[in-house]
């Protein structure tokens, strides 16, 4: 709906973004407007398109188009649209525009939304917006900021609402009203006693139902999931993610409230991990930008280790293969096979890898059922090396005989066992180790099953062919 | 908080989950409750765990255990419970328990929970507990149960609420009231005219702040996120986590309103698709349960298709060895480099279709994005190759001399940019063709460069050793 009744010149929807022709019609209307002074047709422009989309077109302007259109909003739509701004392009603004401009923008943006960026500021500009905020948000900004990366801590927003508990539910419907504007949610608020400390959850809907002479106290859940401020990110996502709650507490050392980690922030939480996961899982270390953003010496760097330290597997396979020299040219015609069998054991073991790093990762398997799994994984990687040794094996009577095909299916079999039996326990030993299991690899098992393979198939051909 | 308040002697934790001999201990503690007819302490235990977490438990007890516990519990909470346990879980209870118990549990069910249990029932089941539903859930159960799995009307839930447009502010909230406890969340509201077309949706927190005299037509947004009932799931999910929603809206083709998307369900997909996608990278094919639940036959199944299709590819790399036979018998130690050589443009692919991958998923970059991604990744690939030829030079001076040294450095620079570009490209193309762009997984890319690589390589050499 909001596409047909866009009632401003500027012609954009989210498909636009990834066209390059309609991007750039969209970029010149906005110049366009912003020549012509045509301020309410920018206005207009935002209030009729979602927030997030606004920055995603934003993030992609011309720094100048940009800042200038955003010149066009009330502080309070600039600090929004500034928050949901691709970080890259918020710390190149943040460096255009003026000390007081950005100071005001800050002060409007809510609580973890101007941590994160200010943690991105450098030293200079950080000391220099300071002065243009609150005493209060000063010190909640150097607050939240200290915390890691990582960290719940570093997600947590400050703007919850608290209630006390000798509320009667009238009282705190009254509260939650007048922190309505200020807070991130007031469907969800959190009971303390006088020195900060989480006595409960108290869910509005609960609040609207109650009888007018029941308390806080009486209503909240006592016993609330919560969090610690220094406890890793993933654990407050999959809390939220597991008991489906709407937001979470979380405390600090002293047991005291500090923030609240909402289910949006933990569907990013969700969605930054498994990206990363799968990078790992593809050897690429974590960029700390999205591909399309990143420099080229950082995507350099997160790819370079892995692959030097590939080569390394790879040279004693090349050493293997430099070992049974003799053999292969007694043989050559083992070579011919060389890639097919090599290929399965990685293969194999690639693919057991991913279902265990995955079911690590979601909590679907924990560390102790390596035992329950590791029978059915042998079952299965059979049934898979059988099934794989019958066109093998034809193909090895057809191209070389009937005594390389006995090498090349025994051989096949034994490989699949071999790769999936590593890349199924492997990930259980690093998760052991306290490691993170999504750096077992595809390349990784395939590389330590390559050299096994190597050995495997000439160490079989020696034996037999020597035999025969 | 929730383990040691435990005022019942039956110990358990979350952790307790992945360690068997705690699980033994729990699993006893609960048949002696029952043998002792003490359905207090079951209640007691019921009351004092996030239900997400005895469901856990329950999906690992012996049937008839968890069946004879959950008898202990009101209807109202056994239907909560039924509607976390895991699906293996929930369809084996509802064949052991009597129709007429599982009539009363489903109708107690939230829609869509009952909806995802009835598709899983045969179909005789499926005829005995309809009976036991009231006519309008009935009617409700089929329209659900009849959107097929992916899509937005399969995961979608019918118990929302529902405001007429000229209600004011007091009497919309007095509305909510009395739903508040038959429907998912009162926190977002529809707007509905009489053919139930949606109009908007309405906050709580703006009805809360409204003037007494504000009509839920003027507070709502009348041009609120919306999805399709037949649209693939992640549409909604991605939407929900992109406008941080509580929950959206979903329409049928003729505009009416059928149900909604919340954020938990957002999340759940969220975290479904990531694991397919995961697997998919690691050439797995899509499971229907959690690998702790799946049948050897649906990993198996899940597995071998693709094990038989690389090699296919691999026996393309073999006859590239083969056909180089007469330069790799005059030159056996080129053998020596083979793995690593190939290796590398393998796993330099793998990490580039890693990449692009992942960021087609999230929407980080589009299908138009190919071209300005080229040439970033022809500097990438350049600058590993480079980086890679050297110390492989020097091990080529080391163990062959200076004319293998220029063969196998010149080969890595080739190699690492053949297949960094193939793992770019693969996966924009399979998006441009409508397919997903997952299935460019690191396997496959490895295979396709590694009969690239053999004939890069001996290529070369040929050249290169035919010539000196």
């Amino acid at each position: 709906m909001s596409d047909t009744q866009n009632n401003c010149d500027i012609e954009f929807s989210p498909e636009s973004l990834s066209n390059a022709s309609l991007m750039a019609a969209t970029t010149a209307a906005i110049a366009a407007c912003l020549q012509n002074g045509d301020l309410r047709a920018l206005r207009n422009f935002f209030a009729s398109h979602e927030t997030a989309d606004v920055a995603a077109l934003f993030s992609k302007l011309p720094s100048q188009v940009a800042i200038g259109a955003m010149a066009a909003l009330e502080t309070h739509d600039q600090a929004r649209l500034f928050g949901y701004l691709a970080p890259p392009c918020q710390t190149e603004i943040s460096k255009l525009i003026s000390r007081r401009d950005l100071a005001t923008i800050m002060a409007a943006m809510s609580p973890d939304e101007r941590a994160d960026l200010y943690k991105r500021l450098d030293p200079l500009a950080q000391e220099a917006v300071l002065p243009g905020l609150a005493l209060a948000e000063r010190d909640d900004l150097r607050r939240l900021a200290s915390y890691p990366e990582g960290t719940v801590g570093a997600i947590m927003t400050s703007n919850y609402a608290t209630l006390a508990p000798h509320l009667t539910a009238p009282q705190a419907i009254d509260a939650l009203r007048r922190l309505a504007l200020d807070t991130e949610t007031i469907y969800q608020s959190y009971v303390t006693d006088p020195d900060q400390r989480l006595l409960g959850v108290v869910d509005l809907r609960d609040l609207l139902v109650a009888r007018s002479d029941q308390r806080v106290q009486d209503i909240m859940d006592g016993e609330p999931a919560h969090v610690r401020a220094e406890a890793p990110r993933e654990d407050a996502a999959s809390m939220i993610s597991r008991y489906d709650l709407l937001a979470m507490p979380v405390i600090d050392a002293d047991d005291k409230l500090v923030g609240i980690v909402t289910q949006d922030d933990a569907m990013d939480v969700q969605e930054e991990e498994a990206t990363s996961d799968f990078h790992k899982a593809g050897t690429v270390q974590r960029l700390a930008s999205s591909v399309r953003d990143a420099t080229l010496l950082a995507l350099y760097r997160a790819r370079i280790s892995w692959l030097v330290l590939l080569v390394f597997f790879n040279i004693f396979s090349g050493a293997g293969i430099a070992f049974f020299e003799e053999t292969i040219q007694a043989n050559v015609v083992l070579l011919f096979f060389l890639p097919l069998l090599i290929a399965s054991g990685g293969n194999a073991g690639s693919q057991s890898s991913t279902l265990m790093v995955r079911a690590l990762a979601t909590g679907d398997v924990g560390v102790s059922d390596w035992t329950s799994m590791l029978g059915r994984e042998i079952a299965v990687a059979l049934l898979l090396g059988l099934s794989m040794a019958v066109p093998v094996s034809l193909l090895g009577v057809l191209r070389a005989g009937p005594e390389i095909a006995v090498v090349v299916s025994i051989t096949m079999v034994v490989i699949v066992l071999v790769g999936s039996l590593i890349g199924m326990t492997l990930p259980f030993l690093l998760n052991r180790f306290r490691l993170d299991p999504a750096t077992a690899s595809g390349p990784l098992i395939t590389s330590v099953a390559d050299v096994l393979g190597v050995l495997i198939y000439f160490g079989i051909a020696t034996r037999i062919l020597t035999l025969a």
